[in-house]
């Protein structure tokens, strides 16, 4: 600790080198730790009770909509597994094996979960047999393992923690308006708790999930335009029914295969938030989801009357439900503010014995430093009215780059252009062919189809690749 | 669900066979379903939300008192498992092996965590410098799994969900008064959450955690008199450090060893609320945790106004932060009174057209089926009184049943007359050799030493076993 604090001023600029950056941040703040499991890390106390924030608003949300809670076994037999063509061919190559359980060797492999439809649909199975049965909503809150060649604190890692929502609808209809619906929990969460614009919309053919008819996404854009895929919805139709032999009888007493969704979001939303409202001092946190939202710095605390004064403000804010802290440590004023800064806290209240005499304190808002001299008359609104500022500042900013780093590519050359030169989005028309998405990604070193957006511009009638007639606009972009 | 819900008559009377009463029970109260790996279980809605209502309780507490929540890999290298000496010994016999990760053999094995001191020392590591660093309070609440031979839903499964407190401090008194501080927050939770009575102490030598210095243990007993050990916390002294290498410099600028602890209590304790209060009828909840407190069963519910009042009483006991539940489906009031005795909710509301117009409703407590007019005017208040009285009527039947089956054994042919004849806790003398346990165990088939309670009783001078001086007074019994 002591160690580690004093690198608090030594983060790398962002503009130097954004990946560095980002590691400093996530190290320095405290978020999380690298073990020494290839792959896997450790989230500290800070970055966990970031992801615990996340995890009251969507669950509240979830149940609200009427899903419920379940845990599914942590293990999966190969053979299970295998029951769904596509989706054991997209899994297989990158899940961890158990093959030894105590001194035995087992007799069928068992993989450790890297998502669980195939659990779900086994359950399902045995629970549905009537329309009286349906929907069932259910999700889980769980940890997945994917064996990640390469790995980034938060984005890819190969264990990492996350929610599967896992449905099973009587019709088509239903089972879309849900996937649908849980798209836009996420989009809602997305602008509402982490003050990240999302771009929504369908992912390709190629780019959907393994198993799935449709998939949907959440595109958030970092800071250095390079996007993160920040949430998907998918909607199965009856393909994995059919292939665990799923049925109910309907009201007509006909046997029917139910359609499926499944949802999820995970811990990569933290990286998320680190590299969308960031900057060189290190961390800045959207209320909602900061584990602190106001920090309370004494100046002067060895004088009369400040601690106390500094203690009661905290009650108050507490009172009222803020998640709030007292520094009253025998670090200066002057570090307090940087560590707090670099911890990315909302808004800070320094409170000395002239402030006391005047009544009143002084408010620094993170993102902007905005500094102003608050009564203590009302505090708690203004408090609040600041935290509420602090979002619509973060929502702001992060809204301009992404507005300013979307470029519409009218042809071939345009595309290549911007791709070589501008980080960000490219819009650009497409024909519909997975080759011409391989042949862009191959041309450009790995700019992607992000997604096909539910509103989308003409920018013109031929695909940028391959000058047939084009069928869609396309986001485009190079992805965590 | 249809075909499940023909079978709630079947349950197998308690007297008759305790162990199918108890699997007849988990499955038709829809808590579990088991799943195709062997020994791992999956968490229905319904008992899932058992756990959940655990979590929040317990969280809360922790939190009050300091604690951190963390999250550590699932994973644990074979090197760093195998760094502490005896909890290698202890565990590595029952842990699952993986060896593959995606298309490659790894070149170490990895096993998933039985348990996780090994990972918590790893990061203490790193984290712990100077005594300003101490001490570390972190909790993780997650899955493990040890690779079980036989299996029974919540009680022994080869994955379960717990929770694992993992501290470190600067001195030993400290660290020791950690320990118990945490025995007596489960104490707490069993007495005031789970109405179960708890029999608390320390565990003998053999009977300790691998690589602890002192055990202290939560011991409850079922209405059959079998033990269910329901918690545990483990004073290490600095041997983990040892092993380890954690070091701080301490006030004086001296090197030293942080004194460790841990501490976990897990889903087993739904096993425990069964077959501490369930009955022929099935499942009996307390309050505290159950996911629905109080359901409303609307009588004549086609009958005009009578679903009206049920929903506004409804909204009106669900304003009051109680979990309420109105039935308004097809089924009769019969099979629904039925449904919900089964799944142990705690009080039921009969209302129906006669109730509306003298202004009260039928309510019928779970546990005694004793049944009350009460007034609608103040039925909030009625309500949480009568839940109150719930949780009493059960914390003393399970206290008369302990206090019932503890039988004190003055010498060895007593004991096995006991052991042989009465199911319950046997108190005895004890010399302190661990021969001693061994050949009562033996001797009995099973019963094994529970734990030296902290209030030991003078029933004796000689070991019951060996006829050596006693030196301590031992709860003995069989276990789950
Ligand atoms: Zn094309
Ligand atoms: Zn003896």
């Amino acid at each position: 600790m002591a160690q580690q604090k004093k690198l608090v001023e030594e983060i790398t600029p962002m503009e130097e080198d954004f990946a560095r950056w980002y590691t400093d941040v996530v190290k320095k703040a405290e978020l999380m730790d690298y073990s020494s499991v290839k792959g896997c890390m450790i989230f500290e106390p800070y970055g966990y009770a970031i992801w615990e924030n996340m995890q009251a608003i969507l669950d509240k949300r979830f149940k609200e909509l009427g899903h419920q809670n379940v845990y599914m076994p942590l293990l999966i037999p190969e053979s299970l597994l295998e029951k769904e063509k596509e989706h054991v061919a997209g899994f297989a190559p990158e899940v961890a094996w158990v093959t030894q359980g105590g001194n035995d060797k087992l007799e069928e492999r068992l993989c450790i979960r890297p998502t669980s439809e195939t659990l779900f649909c086994e359950h399902y199975k045995k629970v549905i047999h009537s329309w009286r049965d349906l929907p069932k909503l259910y999700n889980q809150w769980c940890s997945v393992v994917r064996w990640e060649k390469t790995t980034r604190p938060f984005l890819r890692t190969s264990e990492f923690l996350w929610q599967e929502g896992h449905t099973m609808h009587a019709t088509e209809e239903e089972a879309q308006a849900e996937t649908l619906q849980m798209l836009n929990v996420y989009a809602d969460f997305y602008r509402d708790a982490l003050a990240i614009p999302p771009v929504i919309g369908q992912k390709t053919e190629s780019e959907k999930f393994a198993g799935a008819v449709a998939t949907y996404t959440i595109e958030a854009m970092m800071h250095n335009g390079v996007a993160l895929q920040g949430g998907t919805s998918h909607y199965f139709g009856d393909g994995f029914a059919k292939s665990f032999d799923i049925t109910f009888t309907d009201k007509n007493n006909q046997l029917q295969h139910p359609f499926q969704t499944s949802w999820g979001v995970s811990t990569r939303m933290i990286g998320g938030i680190i590299m969308t409202h960031g900057d060189d001092s290190g961390l800045v946190l959207p209320p909602a989801i900061a584990p602190v939202q106001v920090v309370i710095v004494p100046v002067a605390q060895h004088k009369p009357g400040v601690l106390d004064k500094a203690n009661e403000l905290f009650a108050e804010l507490k009172a009222a439900g803020l998640r709030v802290k007292v520094d009253d440590s025998e670090q200066s004023p002057g570090w307090k503010f940087a560590q707090y800064e670099m911890q990315g806290v909302p808004i800070r209240l320094e409170i000395g014995p002239k402030d006391i005499e005047k009544n009143q304190c002084v408010l620094v808002r993170r993102p902007d430093r905005n500094k102003s001299f608050v009564s203590l008359d009302g505090l708690v609104e203004s408090v609040k009215s600041e935290l509420h500022m602090v979002h619509e500042i973060l929502y702001n900013n992060a809204k301009d780059n992404l507005e300013s780093k979307i470029y519409a590519a009218h042809n071939h050359e345009e595309f290549l252009e911007i791709a070589k030169n501008k980080p960000g989005f490219i819009k650009a028309m497409w024909c519909g062919d997975p080759a011409c998405e391989e042949k862009l990604k191959d041309e450009t070193g790995g700019v992607k189809s992000r997604c096909i957006p539910f509103e989308e511009e003409h920018i013109g009638d031929t695909c940028v690749c391959c000058g047939k007639p084009a069928t869609h606009m396309v986001y485009w972009g190079r992805q965590y």
